[in-house]
């Protein structure tokens, strides 16, 4: 009684509860309590050390099949609704050796990156493609694709996804595959062999598509090119980098998810600087700090490192004498698309920050 | 106690409980609960009749200015957080004689679709744009914008805005202008006289971006067109229909909110079909009904009716003597952009949905 | 004999006679000889008071149909193969009432610039063109067309065609109708209907093609453009002046035909520059002058000029109370793709040529 | 007199030599003759065994430097006004030890397609480029280029450049560089560091020129790529070909002129087609025939061959055993460019020409 007493005598009040009640609201009272704020949110780390043993147990509690459908381990970033950033998830997957995980295809967007172990094939829309540690092996959205481990060892890899955009839009639709894996219809290598060069192309295929039709990017020549580029030119925020293209365009290798390959050169310490988007890095090799917005945040080979967006952060290869080398997944391609992306070079201090911080999980 | 010894017992449970505490989260559970359910959700219509008497309220109850910065009621759909539909919001704005909506940017963008009134200018980055009833009015995303009422009487409009795209991508950021109103830079008429033929550019401007040069669109060529149209040719899904462009590239006004204009013939009832875009309308003219998924949403001049994704729906003119016209905002450029667009023409019934249900707010 | 030995006894001359005999040439002997000059011709002119009297003796000479298919004066420039500049040919069309020229179609592309009379039309691949004067018409190539005259009175018009530059890539290919003209499958004015507001397209079109899906362009919103924007801007050496777009593209009409229309107010006397297309200006209103290289070359109503490619030019309304104005067509799409653009302003004397000479023909 | 006679006596003759003195044309008359014709010309053969005594007579005869420029025979199809095909020239240039051929640059663009030797470097705009046999090195149009061979042996590679379109375009212009050669600016494999990979960029360069940023294509893995696509794919037409391209955009590696490369494999046959494009062959390997509008002609290493276009043609390699290569250059990307692109499959004989002919020089 109190309450409603209360709002009857402020007009104000009473209006807001009467709008309400008819779903509209009024965008001053929003703009009154200061409008958006905290656009971002903090780092988040994940720790192989962490991650590791709990592949294990999950190796003895589960396994891929029609229940489990695939044995994985997802990055939950409190900060967001089920992705390690707000855009895209990160996860670990484990096939034992003689494990089918199986086929099934989902609008969503899907890249693996290549941790641990061989002779596992990923199955993309008849395409079976090799799977060897530092490779980048592309399930673009709405592809039949399952797994299958035809080696004597356990295969790890990252699976990184648009989930979080396409669940974002409504967009998120998924089928099982009526068989457990969807057969080849192609043979090993076959969009390597059209698309592999990466500047020469089949001269009566004419892709436009924003899918990248290549669908597996070797470590061999990524790691190579690295130390090329090396010798040449670096970037101040991020040393020695790389994006995965389409080769039939140019542009990012899937129109919702970015690819990069970095190497931190031995005693490197960036600049800072901020972008609008966000990324998830998996450190290859090596290891070192990442300083975001004034916290250091110390990895290791193995582990998984949440960038928020439009966060200040710079990179410290923790070694004198070795290379650090950290893949990164993105939402560049959608900050592109859209409009929205921004960046800043950090204004103070010559470019670095000052470490207020350090992370702790 | 008795659910702790419950947990304990269980070892994929206390498996599930470690490695929450740890953020992570396991794949199969979800999987095995049957993935994304309910992409989509239920239609909103919001009626005129309701919104109108409480415009009248807040034109006594709050004055734009540095407190309310703008007196604009927003459609609040419970389904989604703070939109109209989950992508764009919709709102209706009332500027009174004389008031000056002060200026403020933000990296959202925002359409105004003129509904009622004449003689109020919105200054959209120094161009004082006109705004007549039909009008669309483009205020691009981080353009200056303010509002002033140099009339005699009220002015009344419908925003829309791609913010929850912009929260979603944690992209929003917003600043007041210094002053009240940001000053006119530019003559009346300016990007109009550039690009609003259309068809003809200055020989000196190459404007590429996806933002359209051109800010006003007025409705008398976009009326005098619709009925162009209607002598040639129409859409079974959309009757006699037209999507605003960009003159300079022919895509889509902004990168992320399309806009189009509709008119339903006299007696037209159309075929039902979906997409995974969504909308938001505004009944310009005249009287009907739009099914969606079944359900009957009888509607009339001024209301607003949202459309979710992935929604059969179809449109019924109320009248077999007038048009009715339909304005509506949509997330097409985005699902266009991230390659997310499918549409499906309804396959039963010769393409007309059985009404099951009729809507009831 | 002599010349034989003369040859024997300069091993160099030896040498060349003997390559060139088996088609090889030397390219140092190019360089020697000071490589590519004269890369450009002398501008012309051409005088409506020429070309006028002559159509009229054609009109009795000659009658279109089978055997002279068209009644067209072509502006012969010395200085081409065939064009009025080295890519794009100008002539004069004229279709007496009852005639018909009938159809054929070929690779070569054609604009149609509309000079006098009305009632006639043009059919391109089915859809019947109206043609009044100040229209632009587009006949694309390999689109069959015809014109016929169904009014009282003589129908005059300026024809330009990519012929020169499509006879160089020996890719003209042309047919005959095999009935005297094609027919109507569309309406008149189907195009303009779907694409003549320039900035609003069915939302079922989605042309992509570097050809203009619009193929009429009318008078009366060009007329009203050009004074629309002359209240705004105006470019330093061509005054007010537009460049008919593809309102699907928003780049040029056609890929190998620039059009612009352009008006020089009353005593405007523009800068000079110089540009590596080159255009064919048809005087439709006014008189005034066009300073070529040094040469200032005078011109009335009707009249046409061939500006060559790289020439400094500035153009002068000889009226200090009317407008004059130009239309033009160029190569300008061509310069675009093949990455051939450049444009200079004339460096001296604040922008303007010390006139040299007075051109006769 | 009498011819005066004569010609006064018949009204349509005086009319077309008044005229004619008036630079104007009757186009019924050019339609009466049956307008177009002869739209291609025959195919070249430009022999090896002719070619190579001819390189070493010009090694004695002639030096590159001021007076000379470059060592440089150029294929002169007598069919064509300077070129190889009427779009591209191709010429056979020889460097010899110690020897600099000095810098200078055009607008015409031009590829190198190395045959023999190794240790000469081109120098494009500061970059030094590798040359070895197999390579492909740009030099893109108005880029200063000289070369200069630092190894003990002679180096010889084929040119080919897009030197009819631009002057056919009038917009050919060229400069000495002031000083003998270029200076580096940039270390040997400076973009090949940065694009070489094909699918990999640094994360700070965009470049969207139709100008591909990367200057050298090595020979390896090219190589390596026909055989990799071998065993997946192969065109009727062409067999296992790859069309070198832009890594930045995925189109070809200039806009005005397309690199192939073609693998025939041991006792293939193609089928015929033609398309609107030339193209120059280099016998990069093997021996084989082309059978062109019915005529065979036999190729050997070393070999160029000019196709015309809209020429029936089909390829065979004329050992059961040994791999035939091919190196090509064409004007595809103008045709592409500009919508003149079509081509036809052979329809007769299951795909095969009857030869009718052997070609004979």
């Amino acid at each position: 009684m109190a309450v409603d007493q209360v709002t009857s005598t402020d007009p104000m009040q009473a209006f807001y509860d009467e709008i309400h009640g008819k779903d509209l609201d009024a965008l001053w009272r929003a703009h009154a309590e200061g409008g958006p704020r905290d656009a971002s949110y903090p780092p988040r780390l994940w720790k192989w050390s962490v991650i590791e043993p709990l592949t294990r147990r999950a190796m003895e509690l589960v396994t891929p099949g029609p229940d489990a459908v695939r044995r994985v381990l997802t990055l939950n970033n409190p900060s967001t609704r089920g992705g390690a950033t707000h855009t895209i998830t990160g996860a670990v997957q484990v096939v034992l050796p003689g494990e089918i995980a199986p086929s099934h295809r989902h609008t969503a967007a899907a890249i693996r990156w290549i941790i641990k172990g061989s002779g596992t094939i990923t199955m993309v829309d008849g395409e079976p493609c090799m799977m060897e540690p530092g490779d980048l092996v592309l399930t673009p959205g709405w592809t039949w694709h399952g797994h299958i481990n035809q080696s004597d060892g356990p295969m790890v890899w990252m699976d990184s996804l648009d989930v979080p955009m396409v669940m974002t839009l409504k967009a998120m639709r998924q089928e099982p595959y009526p068989d457990e894996l969807n057969p080849a219809t192609k043979p090993i290598g076959d969009s390597e062999a059209r698309y592999g060069a990466g500047y020469l192309q089949p001269v009566w295929e004419h892709s436009t598509s924003p899918i990248s039709p290549l669908l597996r990017y070797p470590w061999a020549r990524t790691e190579k090119s690295l130390h090329d580029l090396a010798k040449f030119d670096a970037s101040p925020f991020d040393d020695v980098a790389f994006r995965y293209t389409n080769p039939a365009t140019g542009k990012d290798v899937l129109p919702t998810i970015g690819c990069w390959i970095q190497m931190l050169r031995p005693g490197v310490h960036t600049k800072a600087h901020r972008h609008t988007t966000s990324a998830l890095y998996q450190v290859y090799r090596g290891h070192g700090s990442t300083i975001v917005n004034g916290t250091q945040i110390d990895w290791e080979e193995g582990d998984f490192l949440a960038l928020p967006p439009w966060s200040w952060h710079e990179h410290i290869n923790g070694s004198t004498s070795d290379d650090a080398i950290l893949f990164s997944t993105n939402d560049g391609p959608v900050f592109q698309s859209l409009n929205l992306y921004t960046e800043q070079a950090y204004p103070d201090n010559k470019g670095y920050q000052a470490v207020t911080g350090q992370y702790s999980a």
